[in-house]
């Protein structure tokens, strides 16, 4: 943990020259996003070992009216939307969640400005704590950042 | 928010003149009982800007037996699964909770009565309150409905 | 209900004669450990028409540093992550829960163990009680296992 897992319309899928988005590079910067929050000493909230982003574009889906709205107010009926949930551990402060999520607001306000301005679309961040009643992590990832 | 999440194993992702599904029809269908819930003061519960139904087909799966008591039933091998998540905003009474269940246990009844018919098939429909830490929503598609 | 998700990076998904793993072959592994679990009185834990797994590569991902320290240290950049979710009906025991958990990640230890030890590979099993506002069940799986 932490993980961020991004649910979105494929219509977001296209080459950039063609209206599309670069997911796997906003991944990455997502990632970096979530790296860089700090907690209330200063410490980074997220193991780097631990930290990742996964992004799934759906197969099927629909959403809201289907495009009526949009074609009739001139703004297009490809609509799309974007969901994106992290899942951290249990136990950090209202201030730690509020850090993370804002940290991935201000990275989805740039980087989706251009599709927020082109085209009808929703997108939703938001951050739930988990309350597993079972965890175990195998890593041979985490050692890379926590030399023994 | 709310969406609905769809995942299933892909062998109900058939063309439908081979036993197959139109999932994405079926999106529509979802989204479509979703919009259609009212609530104790007869008001539309969910906006429509930010209704939505994304449906993911599994990779790779495994289901229960992986076929041996479907065969031995006469009924096949080819057992499916689909299971439906609704995530709402939290706050909403029990009865509409029970509304949007039904709404879509209805539309799941009517458009997978064949499939039941056809297949062993499990099909499971949840609705969860979200409890989320952090919640922002940007959007240029509630606007269509909600004119300033 | 149970369901395992798996939501994983596809550099997982190579052919097993080029270091990856047979994530179908995994399933029904992690399958039959599901139903392998006992209770305290020695009952099968989930019921088998209602068990399964299924897993989703993911389409654009990103990982820790994106491989910086993982080629620093000679172990390459290509790290790997799996993210193992149950989730499991509400009621049951912690004993249940611990078995539940320990029984996947016996599982994952043994398959992974190439994994694990070629690559920087981070792997997650979590157990979650559904807390569910809403839960429908429609099947003819279930009938098979349970005949009237």
């Amino acid at each position: 943990m932490p993980h961020l897992v991004i649910l979105y319309t494929p219509n977001i899928d296209r080459p950039t020259d063609q209206g599309g988005l670069n997911m796997t590079a906003l991944c990455r910067l997502l990632c970096d996003a979530m790296l860089s929050v700090r907690d209330e000493q200063n410490r980074q909230v997220f193991p780097t070992g631990g930290t990742r982003v996964l992004a799934y574009p759906a197969a099927h889906f629909a959403v809201a009216d289907g495009g009526v709205a949009g074609k009739a107010a001139g703004k297009g009926s490809d609509y799309a939307f974007v969901y994106m949930n992290v899942r951290m551990a249990k136990g950090r402060s209202a201030l730690v969640h509020q850090r993370v999520g804002e940290a991935l607001q201000a990275c989805v306000k740039t980087h989706f400005a251009e599709q927020l301005a082109a085209r009808p679309i929703g997108i939703t961040v938001q951050v739930d704590e988990g309350h597993e009643v079972f965890d175990a992590k195998i890593s041979t990832l985490h050692p890379l950042f926590n030399p023994a």
